[in-house]
């Protein structure tokens, strides 16, 4: 099997730490090492790093080679532009069936956090098996911890037959964020799962499906085709990839192709879209509190402290974020976290804020 | 006339911006300038810098020299030891009385705040009036504005004849801090003013009361006074000073004097004792917030922000004090503030920690 990890990623949600140059891939979150680092230790029992691709924009490769020095240099595929995750996938699907055209890819997001990573390795595993068995595309459905309106869900329709009996489900259709009262019904029904954007295929499948589905990205595919691995490659992608039509597989191929597969996990997983989903994805280290940095808390509790520069002293706080970077400072309640969104815009409006974001 | 001012505190009540070797005197709160520069400049309408004692220990003594550029060096005058507020305010009744030994002196601390300096103004003066035409102590009693359990009170009585009427009482007596049902009592009573520690007096008349009162402190200080500035001063006053008797002013001679009167002022005065006092006494120059530096707050009410080294993002957040100092951050609720006492003296068992205090 081969591993194709999205890092093009860049946002500012996770405000002062997250940066439009430092995106959370980058970023130490939950251990020492970089979420990108972890993704990549995670599938180290999978795969060997000769057959992990990890694809990224040209803005973050430096830092991104120097963080994954085992990864060998030509498996980084750089987007010249970012045209969304469907294509990104095509061109690194492109790039591994050079390889191995009948060979078996999953597809992980680079700053996503995993807790429990041996339920991770055991759904590829078999995502793989069925991958490699079948014209299936296989994903990997997160059984839900409460009725989130930020997730998007996958219904889980039969049982694949010829497997251990539940072990992986049709997929009966993927959608989009639910309302409040709509997710109460999904988190209730126990078949709806939420879409935790780890994909696996063949590589021919779904290189057939791009030209079934999104024919013209798929023509431009062909037209890299054969410069894939010649000195040619980045002035032909260079050319050719900024014309592909911006999409997300999700919408431009998952959710259109006859043959979905869902293996149910107990992922413990979180794509730390704010602070708050960073607390609830992660055990508290302090008490209740969930801290990096020295913490002197008094009657502090459920309170995120993030600070490796100095120490914080907090008197009296519940279900707090406190973010420390040196040049900026975040002082929120949890239940507000996501409205750092509003902060990063108003700060765009603003000369001297602007630096910082 | 001539003033004295009480220089020699020290503390961390305003951690982590106040520390024991740059207390609050010595720190920018409220406007521009230090407390201690706010201090002298609210008295130039009265009286001149060369009539301006500060009195201080040696550890701060260059720092305030520094702050107090138009005050002549004689006029610092440093105690050895801290042996609290009554010797400290012997020994420099005893330097003014080498140069005018029937002057009236005001004693002012250098680190309280009063954004009415008018009726600061008005006060002293009539104090002098008092004070040069009788033998009393005169003290300036601040009107409550809430039933305060943290400062001391002066029950006021009956008006002093041959003054505009009600302008100054007799002082019946002193009272410590009070639990909230006397300070409720107190506060709807009338009479009741708080001790801001201002006082003036004739110096021959503090120096015969510390004769009566203190007589072991009175016979220090005349062992020091052939020496006062001559070459030999500094050495008898490190000789002597540290023999005497540590006491507050307030329970060394007021408490004890027998002819004490009032100015009942409104003073709009703080000691600082607290973040959260600070916040009482100063308006707030950002909507309902008191902001130093440069803050983005998204629903944020009846904060303190003082963080001049960085930008601070808040959002959602009620009644809070935030102070970044670039090598501590403190977080607190504005109610709890005055637990950073608690703090410091966890603090101090910490040997990383120790050093920030």
């Amino acid at each position: 099997m081969y591993v194709a990890i999205l890092a093009g990623g860049s946002g500012t949600r996770l405000w002062p730490l997250s940066r439009s140059k430092r995106p959370k891939q980058l970023l130490s979150l939950v251990t020492d090492r970089t979420l990108i680092q972890d993704t990549v230790q995670r599938i180290e029992p999978l795969v060997s790093p000769d057959r992990v691709l990890v694809v990224t924009e040209e803005s973050h490769a430096d830092e991104i080679m120097r963080q994954l020095p085992a990864i060998p240099k030509p498996n980084f595929v750089i987007e010249p532009t970012r045209r969304g995750t469907a294509p990104a996938l095509g061109l690194a699907s492109l790039v591994i069936a050079s390889r191995d055209p009948e060979t078996v890819m999953a597809s992980l997001h680079s700053d996503a956090v995993i807790t429990n990573p041996d339920e991770l390795i055991r759904a590829l595993k078999l995502a793989e098996q069925v991958a490699a068995g079948s014209d299936n595309l296989v994903t990997l459905g997160v059984k839900p911890t409460y009725p989130s309106t930020g997730m998007g869900y996958i219904e889980m329709g039969e049982p694949l037959p010829g497997l251990a009996d539940g072990a992986v489900h049709r997929a009966v259709r993927f959608v989009e964020k639910p309302g409040p009262e709509v997710a109460q019904r999904y988190f209730e029904s126990g078949v709806f799962y939420w879409n935790s954007g780890i994909f696996v295929w063949r590589v021919s499948v779904i290189l057939e499906l791009f030209r079934q589905l999104m024919p013209e990205v798929h023509r431009l595919l062909m037209g890299i085709k054969p410069y894939i691995g010649t000195p040619e490659e980045a002035r032909v992608v260079a050319e050719l990839y900024p014309r592909m039509q911006k999409e997300t597989i999700d919408y431009g191929i998952m959710e259109k192709a006859p043959r979905v597969a869902i293996v149910p996990t107990e992922l413990n997983w979180s794509d730390v879209g704010s602070w708050k989903e960073l607390m609830e994805v992660c055990p508290p280290n302090q008490g209740t509190n969930l801290v990096r940095g020295t913490h002197l808390g008094l009657d502090t509790e459920r309170t995120l402290v993030f600070a490796t520069q100095k120490p914080v002293v907090t008197i009296g706080l519940r279900d707090m974020i406190i973010v420390d970077t040196g040049d900026a400072l975040l002082v929120s309640t949890r239940e507000r976290a996501q409205d750092v969104k509003k902060v990063v815009e108003q700060m765009e409006e603003d000369e001297e804020l602007r630096k910082l974001l």
